[in-house]
């Protein structure tokens, strides 16, 4: 415990090789080291007061995340602010290489002293993503930043996490003509806050404008949020490559933040998604019993027949149930 | 065991009043009826081979949905089919009356001996209100209907559920002016096969066809499905008072599952649906332990201090689980 102590003194204090190693530690599936990052996470709340702005970024390949990340990151460090770029990527996991790909990919940033770049971890379950994007935001947080950009890259229900742990969702899309499918996830659209159109330079200038047109006029058939200030969710064009829109980006998010500061949008939102992480950690922890041996097995055979037709759903689900057991301090 | 045979054999037969039995059986929560319920759809399954057209029907209070099913169900008869119209409405359980409100609300079809109309019955949990709905939806098609119509009214995870149930998905939507906000809820037009833009008669006309080029723009902004031919999800106008663009509309539903039979997508979304409903099943009836005392309580507790920032998070979490035990048998 005096070693997790002085770590958290170090971490609060500033030291980014004590703040990677903090994230290595709960990035971690040993036991041991699970133990350690709950005690250094759960000391780091009681010592930092700190709140950053945290910033989730969704967008597929293609429509410039990392020149935006690039360009929005320096800009906000030459504003005087700290930046921690986070990576959720439960794909990466199969496709591999993504630490050096997120180092390459923003080579600016990365040499910044008030940017700290951290990569996501190879892990298959998104459960254990959820788990260590959030922490990591947590150490992040008592860690001094001022704006903690979560980015994601449009995989299954990566962006469902990041929309729970951040607090301006933000999505970036590259233009497209009239007629052609943008290929928006759906469920995607409704988590932003702020849809940007990137690419708004050269050619493509009067593409991105009509473009944002349809998504403001997409975002405005959806149902007003209590969250949200008049004119929000919103659309803008911006072009990551001529630095332009950058600053009005920022703008329109921090008056959001202030707008739902004082209206008390923000903590609340807080709030929620703390009961929201608890309770899905626990659902998360008890429904991982299903996926051990012989229960896993079994449920996989009679899904097959329960699809097919050939065994009753209810029966089964009862067949399923009555095999499971599990010892008081068993799990936890 | 002789009973449920016979009632099986009567119910296939086209007894009405036996139908409406079976179905008060599937919504009854007392242990030995449940067991009963899940016998007769076991049987049930293996003596019927028929297989009805699933309609999920969403619309808020206000956008005509009885007038429509009464005019849809209608035409539906006059073309020689039966319909069943099932409602899940969660919300029914705190604003009551709504047993008396289905059938007066349609009294056309509710006189109608092609179809048979079925009210929401009061069940406060959603797990509750899906299990029922499947099973009743299972009862009538075993009964014979062609088409089966799932009503709901768009309040919280309702249309979720329906759309895990359905096999076509149809939202119903009032015009609205160019700006003003059409209050659909964020993860409904996702799930929409087809959106009917209802009122498309006297002064509403004009805007009724543009509400419906609006919502047609905003749907070609979403990625397409594999199980979508060229064109959809469509948007078109209909006028239910009128009874304008109904043969359309059905036009458009049965065109769109030829098109999925014989395409494979009609059989692959019924298996996967039933997938879904099994680990939903199991899943729902495991995670049911933490709303009985003493978990529950502690878990409500222990939330507050979590989102007031008193408690750690995985600490709390911990807590809780290290709490849960579940004996062999003992669920199922």
């Amino acid at each position: 415990m005096t070693d997790l102590n002085k770590m958290v003194e170090t971490l609060i204090a500033g030291d980014r090789r004590v703040l990677a190693r903090a994230i290595t530690l709960v990035e971690s599936s040993r036991e041991d080291h699970r133990k350690s990052a709950v005690a250094l996470i759960s000391l780091l709340e009681k010592k930092s007061q700190k709140q950053a702005i945290r910033i989730g970024l969704s967008g597929t390949p293609g429509v410039g995340k990392s020149t935006f990340i690039e360009v929005f990151g320096s800009f906000l460090t030459d504003c005087g602010l700290s930046v921690a770029v986070l990576a959720v990527d439960p794909s990466s996991a199969r496709s591999g290489g993504s630490i050096l790909g997120d180092k390459t990919r923003m080579t600016l940033l990365a040499r910044n002293p008030a940017a700290f770049i951290r990569p996501s971890p190879s892990q298959t379950h998104l459960g254990g993503v959820a788990r260590r994007t959030r922490e990591t935001v947590a150490i992040c947080e008592a860690a001094g930043f001022d704006v903690i950009l979560i980015e994601t890259v449009g995989v299954g229900q990566s962006e469902t996490i990041v929309s729970e742990i951040c607090d301006i969702f933000t999505l970036l899309l590259a233009p497209a003509g009239g007629d052609e499918l943008q290929g928006v996830k759906r469920g995607i659209m409704e988590l932003a806050d702020l849809i940007l159109i990137n690419k708004a330079d050269g050619d493509l200038k009067d593409q991105a404008t009509r473009t944002c047109a349809d998504y403001s006029g997409a975002l405005r058939l959806l149902r007003k949020r209590a969250q949200d200030p008049e004119g929000f969710p919103k659309a803008m064009t911006i072009s990551a490559l001529e630095k332009d829109g950058i600053s009005d980006a920022w703008k329109v998010i921090s008056d959001l933040v202030s707008w739902r500061q004082e209206s008390g949008h923000f903590e609340l939102n807080r709030s929620e998604q703390s009961k929201f992480w608890l309770h899905e950690d626990i659902r998360y922890q008890l429904l991982s019993i299903l996926d051990k041996d012989p229960i896993k097995t079994d449920l996989l055979e009679i899904a097959e027949e329960v699809a097919s037709g050939k065994k009753n759903l209810a029966l089964a689900a009862n067949e399923i149930l009555k095999e499971i057991s599990i010892k008081k301090g068993e799990l936890g």
